[in-house]
């Protein structure tokens, strides 16, 4: 369904054009012919009272930081203005990201150390940037279904050439957007990381589904998707394909978990009328986003697919495929903060009930005319 | 090393002085007789898929927000401000929170639910305010040791007091510090939570603690002192009772571990030559944190104590206790947002080396005079 042309950067990144419809011309070369191979030393570090990895990227703190809009990275190059996407236009392009927090050079510049309780090593992971269009100011929600659904075609490929590299044990694409959370560069993009280990918490959600498994013979969110459209007082759409819900133990003031019908563990693994409807789903979930507030809501969105690979459910049997989308804002020019509970202990407090949010996104996805 | 003083504010909740000697007069009413007493409820809803509660309170939507400074409830009461502490003076106050997030009168208005996947209940804790000081514009770390000393005995007193509430399964002491953090109220003071059930993070803790003693017969954070003491270069402070480091695998870009060399649970297991000894050494990383940028460093502050029971570590013999001190700071006028990575994925992107943080840690120690 999309077509991809492939490239070189001018420090030897490589560059994916991913197009609707054959006929584009991306040969267009890196013009950056001084560009400087970036010098990455990316370390996990084993962290033995909480048993997970911090990932040290030192190199990070440097990176390019609220450009003006005239000299934007990410939109196409042209005279004065030659950035990390050579073509004068673009429809979706995925390139490996300059200032990444892993890299599989790592492994050339930091060592192993496994002197307990000091245990760390390179942090041969991938970061990739995804661009969902070439125009600096049309959001996300904006777009048409049909690049939604090259921007899907992407994010499938990529999982699957990254789930390929041995030193990748988790794909997780995924979208900030807003100055709010953090967001240094304002045009329209998403990332994509290659974990060179499984994220914690996609670790302790790949247990419970294959503890629910062992003990019922029944997927966890198979169960939550068909209660919670028993129970509706959460659910934010159905389509015949999708289900959008704020999930009853919801930890941010908004926050949506789209789920497909069928039990399935990634991105690649959704047929054509499956994806066809997750474009106009998930745009939906955005829209109703966007329509909370009087100014444009930071939200974070990520897909949580099945490991790779990895002992607790090596043949991904228990795995199902989710979008979370959340945002931090509570109510107009209010941030839900996460100070001492949240990031000291570890939870988090909601100040919106999930059925309030519920309602309140079903109302903002009415006024739409989504 | 304290003297108690006990009294209930006009909407029933309790207030405790602590003096540092005997002889004050505290025995002023709460004026504000009309003070309603402010509806909560509460809920703690279990999240299957990550196996840990949410707490929904959606009556703290409306809670006090950035009050002017003639009006701070957390200053003494005078003439036209009738606050939340009716004293004329004080030196370290507590008292209830008006608007909880866990309160042990949610056990009356919410009910709870056992129809899997859907399991809730009323989140009973106990959410309680410190102030330490009466002066609105005196930050922490400018406190003279004796009052920090009285600070510590307040928050043993009260880790003490919490404990032995039957629905209390962890306290909390915490501070959280600076607008950039989410803070409401400019007034120095921190937070003591109950909370009804072991904290997530403080979970994992207390198995990682519990495996290492079963399989080396010592403890890790026993451990981890040592080897930090033995290779030094994340080390920021050292007294004869308490090692202050950075630890090796931080998440945050500057984080420094507070932990008494003395194997104990929590902090009213301390003596009274490590309670003074604390008094020092906690001021003194809250000067080194103060020091770091030209601005105040907003940071949050917490005490990991052992459970007060529990499944893990009933005999409370595997815990160690220590302090988190951290800040989402990165560098002047930079902050480090929770986003993709970490709010979605659990995985802490830090870019600043531990070494490098110690480092400037220590010079800020250095060039206060510490």
């Amino acid at each position: 369904m999309a077509v991809r042309h492939d490239i070189r950067l001018a420090d030897g990144r490589a560059l994916y054009y991913y197009d609707s419809a054959p006929g584009q011309d991306r040969s267009a070369p890196d013009l950056r012919v001084d560009l400087p191979e970036a010098q990455t030393s990316s370390e996990m570090r084993w962290n033995p009272l909480l048993r997970d990895y911090a990932v040290v990227a030192g190199h990070r703190q440097n990176r390019t930081y609220r450009p003006p809009e005239g000299l934007c990275p990410l939109c196409p190059s042209r005279d004065g203005n030659h950035t990390e996407v050579p073509a004068a236009d673009y429809e979706v392009v995925v390139f490996e990201n300059r200032f990444p927090s892993f890299s599989r050079s790592s492994a050339e510049t930091v060592p192993w150390r496994s002197d307990a309780p000091f245990v760390s090593g390179p942090a041969a992971g991938l970061c990739e940037v995804v661009c969902f269009t070439s125009d600096h100011n049309t959001p996300f929600h904006a777009l048409p279904p049909e690049r939604v659904r090259t921007v899907i075609e992407a994010w499938a490929d990529r999982t699957a050439e990254l789930a390929a590299i041995e030193s990748v044990e988790y794909v997780f694409c995924f979208e900030n957007r807003g100055e709010a959370i953090g967001v240094t560069l304002s045009h329209p993009h998403g990332q994509i990381y290659g974990y060179p280990f499984v994220p914690p918490r996609f670790f302790k959600e790949g247990q419970a589904l294959q503890h629910h498994l062992e003990r019922t013979g029944r997927c966890l969110q198979c169960d939550l998707v068909k209660a919670e459209c028993d129970e509706g007082v959460r659910i934010v759409r159905e389509s015949e394909h999708w289900v959008a819900y704020v999930p009853f133990a919801a930890r941010w003031p908004y926050e949506v978990r789209l789920a497909p019908r069928r039990h399935v563990p990634d991105l690649p693994s959704l047929d054509d009328a499956e994806r066809d409807d997750l474009a106009r789903s998930y745009l939906a979930v955005l829209t109703a986003f966007d329509g909370l507030f009087d100014d444009p809501t930071p939200y974070i969105a990520g897909w949580q697919q099945a490991p790779v690979r990895g002992a607790v459910d090596p043949d991904r049997v228990a795995w199902h495929l989710a979008a979370e989308v959340f945002t931090i804002q509570r109510s107009p020019g209010k941030l839900k903060y996460l100070a001492g509970s949240e990031s000291g202990a570890g939870v988090w407090i909601n100040d919106v009930a999930p059925e309030a949010a519920a309602a309140r996104l079903r109302a903002a996805l009415v006024r739409s005319g989504g």
